[in-house]
């Protein structure tokens, strides 16, 4: 097996240009390597490409050599994750399958939508294999049809081929997915986004669990996730608003599709909720799932807008009424966007009575050497 | 009103010595007190007790003012964030009814075990109001008789009496509680520990839908509500550990109560862990919950504990298997017990796949300006 060769001593499973050494004259990019350490001795096993920003992506550490093999019991083995241990069939068939290097196959993420098998490509290694990794999944998944995506500008810089791979469905339009009892359509005409998240699956459900007879307010509603769920879990009077105006009229299909009723506007959420602010307007509860803020470690000006979106939700929160509040920002972490929240809550001369934090669910893992892969936070908390 | 001054700007709850400025001559031990910044503007409400070691407890910050129905309305908050909004009475009769500061009543805890309102008491301001207080939380949360305890330092320090509060009683001795449909018995004969924590609830029942035909090892089992959940849930085998005698006879007691078959034994887990290394033993699922090693800021042996068991436990797990680890320790936060478990891992050359984090149940909140006081932590992952 060809070899490369690192200087710097690191779990982390992306290895950077500056921490490679020396590679095998055999190894070409896309190949599985042995991974050697400064001394020689194997340091672990990873996918080569050279021509990368992440040359090296480390798929196992330890000397126990691993061959193409592995990937297939990587796959065999977050399928056991999710339909064995959490028997997530049971809730949905709209969830992760694979959830890159946290299941040990750097470079393929992969959603179930019912048969549907939406695939995104990161790395050259994770293309080339598809051929037997794709066959695999579907066994493993239930599924039958693929979807597979690479964005233009990462294919061209893994030097992935621009053409559809020969597995890739073109065919593919509309699909309808049963999450909690819950129906939505999932559209893959669009291109790179089919409208659904399904990393929310718990905590729309635990939002619904809570919305009963209440107001809800769903700031940055998207394609009305949370507020399809909580307008059929009996909340009393649903308010949706998004800037996007193709995710506003999903949403309305999705409310459609399931005789919820809910009062959409397409609307900026900052200016929308500053009216509200100024017409005295307040919710039982107010959710807050804006886009990802925070783009880069100094990016004050996305930071910014947590605080200024969380203030104005804090505002439009009855007394005693429950707050929460989204952060996908992998950028900022738990602690670091709680303190945001809270300070912007105190600003508005407001406690927080936090009850619950969470994230993403179980079938987005991530790696114990890999803490920043943690994206999703949520603060859910009553306001005192 | 009375009124005391403080000297430094703190939206925290609990004021230091070194923090106060003056107080008005009518300001008395136990009061409800008007606190003022530096400048003499009112800053909030708080109880006062100058020979504590925190002599001022803020309740509420602002200038809005507040009199003793103000606690009262805390509590039924108190009960309509629990019966009202979590509907908490459709899952158990145990459950925190009172989480002192995190519910604007600063030196109250009070659970409720079936009928039974068990209540301790850390302020000398908490104890001379429970001839309100008690009737009042009787009518919010459905109990008929309390058991009050203070413990006997804080008691000199805060001037508490020594002799047992009127309205708690001293024929007690067990009652029978529900949890997601299991039995546990909580012993009021011991003093201080009834026995039974229930912030573990939802973890509890988060176990038992891991474990069915699974084999568990509970390291720590206290009474048995891990062991106890998941042998009920199908767990294939359940063995059960800890080093307190009388813990483990009250675990098995549980055991009975539910006719769920756990191997208990009583031993030192460090100890009882090596050897089953040394023996090769290893289980599907292995938990460890420990008592409170970290006892300080710079405890570093309780740290060093963590790292043992943890790398025990990582030992101990099938290839596959779950981890399920958890910290009570409020002085390590949530970072660093990942940090202290994922380095364990790591040293036994394993990585740890994490699903989930969590923590107490939301019977257990804790307050924006008091984010220490999240004391629980639990980290859920597959062994890699």
């Amino acid at each position: 097996m060809p070899t490369v060769s690192i200087k710097t001593f690191s779990y982390h499973p992306s290895i950077w240009p500056k921490m490679i050494g020396d590679a095998s004259r055999d190894a070409k990019s896309g190949d599985l390597v042995e991974v050697l350490d400064k001394d020689g001795a194997t340091f672990g096993w990873g996918f080569y490409n050279p021509r990368s920003n992440m040359p090296l992506r480390i798929v196992k550490h330890g000397a126990e050599a691993i061959d193409e093999d592995f990937f297939l019991r990587a796959i065999q083995r977050a399928a056991d994750l999710r339909r064995g241990l959490f028997h997530i069939d049971e809730e949905t068939d709209a969830y992760r399958c694979i959830h890159g290097d946290a299941d040990q196959l750097p470079g393929l993420v992969a959603d179930r939508f019912g048969e549907i098998l939406s695939v995104e490509i990161t790395t050259l290694a994770a293309w080339r294999r598809l051929e037997t990794w794709i066959p695999a999944l579907h066994e493993a998944f239930g599924t039958t049809t693929a979807h597979i995506r690479v964005d233009p500008h990462l294919a061209q810089v893994e030097r992935i081929p621009g053409h559809p791979h020969p597995l890739s469905s073109t065919q593919l339009r509309r699909v309808k997915i049963r999450e909690h009892g819950v129906t939505f359509e999932i559209d893959f005409a669009e291109g790179h986004k089919t409208g659904f998240f399904c990393d929310q699956r718990d905590n729309r459900r635990k939002l619904a669990a809570l919305a009963a007879g209440k107001t809800l307010l769903d700031l940055c509603c998207y394609t009305g996730g949370f507020s399809v769920h909580a307008a059929l879990a009996g909340a009393d009077e649903v308010t949706a608003v998004d800037l996007d105006e193709k995710a506003v009229a999903m949403a309305k299909r999705n409310a459609n599709l399931n005789q919820a009723r809910i009062k959409f506007t397409h609307a900026d959420a900052f200016t929308w909720a500053r009216t509200m602010v100024e017409n005295g307007r307040q919710w039982d509860i107010v959710l807050a799932d804006p886009p990802k803020f925070v783009t880069g470690r100094d990016d004050e000006r996305g930071r910014g807008k947590y605080n200024d979106l969380n203030r104005l939700a804090a505002q439009l929160v009855k007394p005693g009424g429950l707050l929460v509040t989204c952060s996908c920002s992998g950028m900022v972490n738990e602690f670091e966007f709680e303190k945001l929240v809270t300070t912007a809550v105190h600003k508005e001369q407001k406690r927080l009575q936090i009850f619950d934090r969470t994230g993403a669910g179980p079938d987005h893992p991530t790696l114990s050497n890999y803490p920043e892969s943690r994206y999703l936070k949520l603060i859910w908390g009553r306001i005192l």
